[in-house]
């Protein structure tokens, strides 16, 4: 059952038709029909130092139906937002790219097509999740699948019972919509999320996560929103600290920067996206003394000095002593280095020493 | 416990010290040692009529210790089988990356190192699969971990018994490695394959797989060799139709002609990889007349048209009539489509019609 139709009083179906009605009492009163929508733009983007993410302001402009500018906009809103409506009371979940085919069609008498590119829609989605204020994923619209999680943890899904804990090497696969989930049992000191599958897949081998007593999670590649998502509500409804795991990289460094304060694109959504208490747990600068990875070091290249760079500047991180230190020791060191480098001290020497020995002395990027 | 350990009496762990051995008697005779390689390169790769996959031919290379040209790649190849056989001792798997990692040191005395790119460590693996009749999977070295499975299949990994069918809305999360799952219940008239894990979602809510009776398992782009090896494992042990779905684009065929003929990179392995009984199911020029998906068409790119090339060519489409036809009616059209395009048709479109009146008619591309 979507989450619309077992809490807030089918709340995000609700908001959807309170939209439909105010147009339609626009009509009626002969007014020009508009929407109000909050401004996503980065003029509208600041970080915002209470909540500690990236959050967008309160400009908000009005979109009207009679307006050269916004008609087809106007129409592209309604239009998705009548196939979400249709979702929601089907009790289906569609991707990006299925509403973006949902609303493609031709307006009769003429040439021009409700959309002609998928960012239109995509576009479109985000200005509904501010009108309604309601996720892409509590509208019935998933992001992408991907990853990977085990521990001692039980849910509740779509009526099965799931133990974490019992899914042999593979773990069970990370849906892209995780908001009706339900934690039936989860005994876990900590959460440890990395961006690599290969480490995962180590440190389920070496049964980490039972020795350890915490959750391990894992991408491949860039963190989906279901994977956020399960994150922030394990992290916030268990009080867990979330520690991350990434390469030793300025996109190691970015993935971590995106989980704990948000992103721009985003910020729209940072109450329910970003993570503000998750810890940055290696590789670090230091690590790579410490452990003796440095012959495995590789040459930074001009996509990640630039990088680094941009990361240098971010609002959230331009008063950080500790990450600016950070981020100064990698120009210096001229380099970067994977996380797999530490098997070069052998297979399970981060699993049975490093991680163990990190988290002991707590030693983590704030 | 590594296949190794159960079956065949310990076989990769007994062909890795055969290897050993031999050299050490080589060396006690005075002579200069080699190892007999099969050469893996497009001159030695052919497309077997018999089998239908794409095989290495019978050339083979001596790879000596005292030879300028082989003496680098000569240690590489030791190395990695020490690495291996370490692995298999201690039952422990290991990525491609860590075991370039776990060779990667500099020759003492010398400023030479073992290796210095994955690509090289990465060849001598291929070379060891060859060398000890073994796949890198029971060399317990991992390739990727990638995708979703569900159905009405009981297994055992690891000492779990996990049920397919009872896993949420995210389903069992595909290790890289199952060579040591055992199946338990198999109930299931075929496996549909699909390239997207976004389709694998929709089929998964719309119940598809109970309905149909059947199993569904997508990747998210690139087929993992854990995937291919599971739908393999699957489809010869229990006689098992497979039916892959892929967008309508010349990517989506080569996924295909990838997972039924196997490819030439790894034409060593092919039994190991190639499933020549898999069946093309869609998106076919058919459907896109059939299913009026002529406005979703997207324009060929010279990519496109490049890769449509290369497949008409390969030496098993060359006289394949009904893949020639669809060739040419790609070409034609001089446009590609994508799999959620039937979602223009309603978001069950293709569980609920799609789907069922294809595999009722057997609407396959063979």
């Amino acid at each position: 059952m979507s989450k619309g139709k077992t809490k807030g009083k089918n709340k995000p179906l609700l908001r959807l038709e309170e939209l439909g009605k105010d147009i339609l009492k626009q009509i009626k009163k002969k007014k020009n029909p508009e929407i109000a929508v909050p401004i996503r733009a980065l003029s509208n983007v600041e970080f915002d130092e209470k909540s500690k993410t990236v959050r967008l302001g309160n400009k908000i402009s009005a979109r009207y139906f009679f307006h050269i500018a916004h008609a087809k906009k106007f129409l592209q809103t309604l239009e998705v937002a009548e196939a979400s409506h249709g979702l929601l009371k089907e009790d289906k979940h569609a991707s990006l790219r299925d509403v973006f085919y949902m609303v493609k069609r031709t307006i009769p008498g003429t040439k021009v097509n409700v959309v002609d590119e998928q960012s239109e829609s995509d576009s479109v989605i985000e200005d509904l999740e501010l009108i309604t204020s309601n996720s892409r994923e509590q509208l019935n619209i998933n992001a992408n699948k991907n990853g990977s999680v085990a521990g001692e943890v039980i849910i509740e899904d779509k009526g099965d019972k799931i133990d974490w804990g019992k899914l042999g090497s593979g773990g069970w696969s990370i849906p892209s919509n995780v908001e009706n989930i339900k934690f039936k049992k989860v005994k876990a000191k900590y959460i440890l999320y990395m961006e690599k599958a290969a480490v995962w897949e180590r440190l389920h081998e070496d049964k980490f996560w039972k020795k350890q007593n915490c959750i391990i999670m894992s991408s491949q590649g860039q963190t989906t929103r279901g994977i956020r998502r399960l994150l922030q509500r394990l992290g916030s409804e268990y009080k867990l600290p979330i520690y991350v795991l990434t390469d030793y990289d300025a996109y190691g460094f970015y993935i971590y920067s995106v989980i704990k304060y948000g992103s721009i694109n985003l910020a729209h959504i940072s109450e329910k996206m970003a993570i503000p208490s998750v810890k940055f747990l290696g590789i670090t600068s230091e690590d790579i003394e410490k452990y003796k990875l440095q012959k495995h070091l590789i040459k930074l290249k001009d996509h990640d000095l630039s990088r680094l760079k941009q990361l240098k500047e971010y609002a959230w991180f331009k008063d950080n002593k500790a990450w600016q230190k950070e981020f100064a020791a990698m120009k210096k060191m001229g380099a970067k280095a994977e996380i797999q480098a530490l098997s070069s001290r052998g297979i399970s020497f981060i699993s049975e020493k490093y991680l163990p020995e990190k988290i002991k002395d707590k030693e983590f990027l704030d």
